[in-house]
């Protein structure tokens, strides 16, 4: 079999119509939809000469055996949020299924390197708010204790979800093991951003993930009677906070792909008539670049205090969460851009915001590099998520060159 | 029996034991506890040479009957919010009985005209969510149909809580009968705000209750990730609605005693990894001048949707509530300030911001005047409302000076 990236165009919509409905995609990790998936998964890949099993998180490998035990490992993950997207996690997934059926008749079965495609268990987290949680214990930075108690919405408790499904969370670190032999670590995905549509381009270089600076601020005021206090008599939390809302644009704008995000605000009382007392605001900053991106952190906080002064009122910072950028690698970002240009003519290197899978890859020392092809509208999480299908099918064209061009790469290591 | 102040501080510290737990006051209106103290006020008054009755709409009053039939109407209110403080409306009610023993005794009974207190049924509103009821009642402007059915927490209808208190909201026009040979009417209330506390003074006189446009806005932009969305590719909300709450301050400053109040901010979806796709804030204004206020109205509109255009988002207004501005009586204001610096010294002329019964009474045009005394830290509706014992004294004897003063002009109409 030659590539043929019209079939993944066909199987993608195979696997929609067996697991969305018509609030879109539901493989939501850990439930029947997301087991049935991974079953219509293995049924593909059942003909080809390769190994399939799962590792102790409950990633699913399949491994065509090369002449060297040194792999190229390929990427994704089938599970989707709920109400999701077509596309998210699966393209990587069916992608990679189709440039591993190419290499495995190529070369007859026995590639000169051994080439491996994980399905990573649990990408989105959606179920638990624990995102990347398969690609970590394959990192081996997970953590058992700060997971096994979490419960989703039923309150079921996130290890004996995972324990319906044959996996102990005990046994996780277990799964570092399939690091064994890897030598590069490859992912396409949909962008999920305007970037790429807005330059009129079907693919991206991804240069790695961006860090996340993740915060709760609140201010501290004085709730007040809004008929009976004088403008010059109030200390209104809501003021210091709008100031801030608007300074994190300029704080993000000085650095190219920085960004910066007030996504809640919450006012207490919060109502009609009471000057704001209290006012808690989310503030989440990334950047690739972890001077840059500690440069927002400081920035925003000495604007926070400053505007916090100026309204009478203080602030506090509680950090919600954070991650250090993670950088793809050099030498794969000009196989992937070469391979990209081979494809399109054109290629543009650009950051990603959200993470992915590949980060933690790329954490357990593993070269990586991740490929982007255009999003409609940059929308995601959603069941209007989409990509033109001549995207998709260049997208799986050149997913193919970079594993080849990458298989090279490693025969040179 | 002469005016004494010192009485009506410790009957007030009375009706709170009666009606105080750890919490506050606790004398919501149509509860047991208001019926409670409404029973102890009226032991207070049984040895007096009055007549004491119910209207229609629950008001209680009690009349000494003088040598005219024109009448003099002091009001107050005995119901309190739940957890709130000792004054609000208690202290008008019991130092007007002060004065009515006043008069009472210098008159020998018989006073040149008629004498009426009001305790006016249900001004806080906390129960039902209507404030001003039974003196918008008194005034006429009362809608039973836009009332009697608004229900409680617990799902009672007001009817029915007004009927378990002997009031039938079928008859409420019929407490207008009490507007008859009214001339004026004066209300000494504490100012819940905290000007005069700033300007050292601890009486004023209010010169009308301010108009209040209230409204709903909603900023409409584009959810996105936080993480793949680039600055200059989203359509913020709230930025939007940032920029509108640091506006409505320069707004409302360009007019001496203005206000303007953002007091609740929503964001949806409200999570720290969107772009905030809409946002909902309320806006509060108000002024004594309905052209100040038409004004303020005309400039947050226009601001909003500037603000609006330039964040590529919409914006829509929904208008809450909103009721003109009540200029108080000229002559009587001038009665007013002449009793407070016979008693204090100095005066303040000042708007009220919060509504009170006086409002009503005076849109059925009768002439009317408020007087405030100072509250500590401008706090109200709250169990550590306080006003210094010897500024509640002053407060008394200020209110009774006014009496004085309006017996005296209703005499010269």
């Amino acid at each position: 079999m030659s590539l043929n990236a019209k079939r993944a165009v066909a199987e993608l919509k195979e696997l929609r119509a067996l697991t969305a409905d018509e609030n879109g995609a539901q493989r939501l990790a850990w439930t029947d939809v997301w087991l049935r998936a991974r079953e219509w998964f293995a049924t593909k890949v059942k003909d080809l000469p390769v190994e399939q099993h799962r590792d102790a998180a409950g990633n699913s490998w399949v491994t065509l055996r090369g002449a060297s035990e040194r792999c190229l490992l390929i990427g994704g993950h089938l599970d989707s949020v709920p109400n999701g997207g077509w596309l998210d996690g699966a393209l990587d997934e069916i992608a990679g299924l189709e440039v591993l059926r190419r290499i495995a008749t190529e070369f007859h079965g026995r590639p000169p390197v051994t080439v491996r495609l994980v399905d990573w268990a649990d990408e989105e987290g959606a179920r638990f708010g624990r995102s990347l949680l398969g690609s970590s214990a394959f990192a081996g930075t997970h953590s058992i204790a700060a997971d096994r108690a979490r419960t989703d919405r039923d309150g079921v408790r996130l290890e004996n979800a995972l324990r319906r499904c044959g996996v102990e969370i005990e046994k996780f670190p277990e799964a570092a093991t399939e690091q064994k032999n890897a030598v590069a670590y490859i992912e396409l995905h949909i962008e999920q951003g305007p970037v790429l549509e807005r330059m009129d381009l079907p693919l991206g270089v991804v240069l790695g993930t961006k860090g996340v600076e993740r915060h709760n601020i609140t201010f501290h005021g004085q709730e007040a009677h809004s008929g009976s206090t004088p403008m010059n008599a109030r200390r209104d939390a809501l003021a210091a906070a709008a100031k801030l809302a608007l300074e994190i644009r300029g704080i993000a704008k000085k650095h190219q792909d920085a960004v910066c995000t007030m996504g809640s605000v919450k006012t207490f009382p919060g109502i009609v008539t009471a000057v704001v007392g209290r006012c808690e605001v989310t503030l989440d900053q990334r950047d690739l670049d972890a001077e840059v991106l500690a440069r927002m952190y400081h920035d925003a906080q000495e604007a926070s205090e400053r505007f916090a002064a100026e309204e009478g009122c203080t602030v506090n910072w509680s950090r919600l969460w954070n991650i250090e950028p993670v950088p793809f690698h050099p030498e794969l970002i000009e196989l992937c851009d070469t391979a990209i240009r081979e494809i399109s003519g054109t290629s543009h290197r650009m950051p990603s915001g959200p993470l992915h899978d590949a980060a933690e890859v790329s954490r357990a020392g593993i070269p990586t590099v991740m490929m982007f092809v255009q999003s409609l509208k940059g929308i995601s999480h959603n069941k209007i998520e989409d990509t033109k299908e001549e995207h998709l099918e260049m997208a799986v064209a050149a997913l193919d060159r970079l594993a080849s061009k990458t298989i090279e790469w490693i025969l040179k290591q």
